[in-house]
């Protein structure tokens, strides 16, 4: 076994022996060294969006002192979810290892694959309508005058 | 302009103003009355996560102390990219309001856009490479078997 997918099943194992939430461990690894490791703790925190994932990636972002992990390595124990997906792009990682997929999760019913049918626009799992667009468009055209940061 | 939407744009605005990140607000209404505000810190905290929509959910989560945000109502400045579209999701939120489109965000140079593509399987922004699959699959299994939520 890869060793540091070990390292991502060793958190899982972690985090649902403290019932910190979900059986999902991450590790990023930069230049062959961990950089951070991390669990889904959504239950234990209240807080949705602490997956594995993304507890990884924000504290490699302290580690290093910067949102930009391009280099870095994500080696997770299960298939990023749309939402950690994502963040894995906004922070410019570009590699990433998984060992169960998103099928897996699925069937033991987290609704990863769902989301991911809803952002391909095959089911209505949300209402998202369009509101005001016009009045906050001028905040977005200052924001590009002023040379503002994409991230 | 509603009245909430407003609230998101004076967001958005106290976020560049302060140089925090990029010029997005969302704010997050129960019963009608505003349980969180929020706008993207992914500069100022070097977190890449921080996206407003993030920020009001973490922050909605704090306040009402559960990651179940049912019944609750998000506007945001900007439609949400994948990782907060996700996150609503997960976080239980069934009803949000945009105001700019992610076309408007690409247009100013963000990346929302090509994402959707990407999960859409259109493009390679990532290497996403299955490993040790069966090694990882009994976290799992254990996790389902002690009757773990799906969270």
């Amino acid at each position: 076994m890869n060793e540091f997918m070990k390292l991502a099943k060793e958190e899982a194992i972690k985090g649902i022996t403290n019932h910190d939430g979900g059986p999902f461990g991450a590790v990023i690894v930069k230049n062959g060294r961990v950089i951070s490791k991390g669990h889904n703790e959504v239950l234990q925190k209240h807080n949705p969006v602490l997956h594995a994932e993304i507890v990884a990636i924000m504290q490699a972002c302290e580690v290093l002192n910067t949102s930009d992990l391009t280099d870095c390595i994500l080696y997770t124990s299960c298939e990023p979810c749309p939402m950690c997906l994502s963040a894995i792009i906004w922070a410019n990682i570009t590699n990433v290892y998984y060992a169960c997929t998103k099928k897996d999760a699925a069937s033991i019913g987290f609704r990863d694959d769902d989301i991911y049918e809803f952002i391909k626009g095959h089911n209505e799992m949300l209402n998202l309508q369009e509101l005001n667009r016009e009045d906050c468009l001028e905040v977005m055209q200052k924001y590009q005058n002023d040379g503002g940061k994409l991230y």
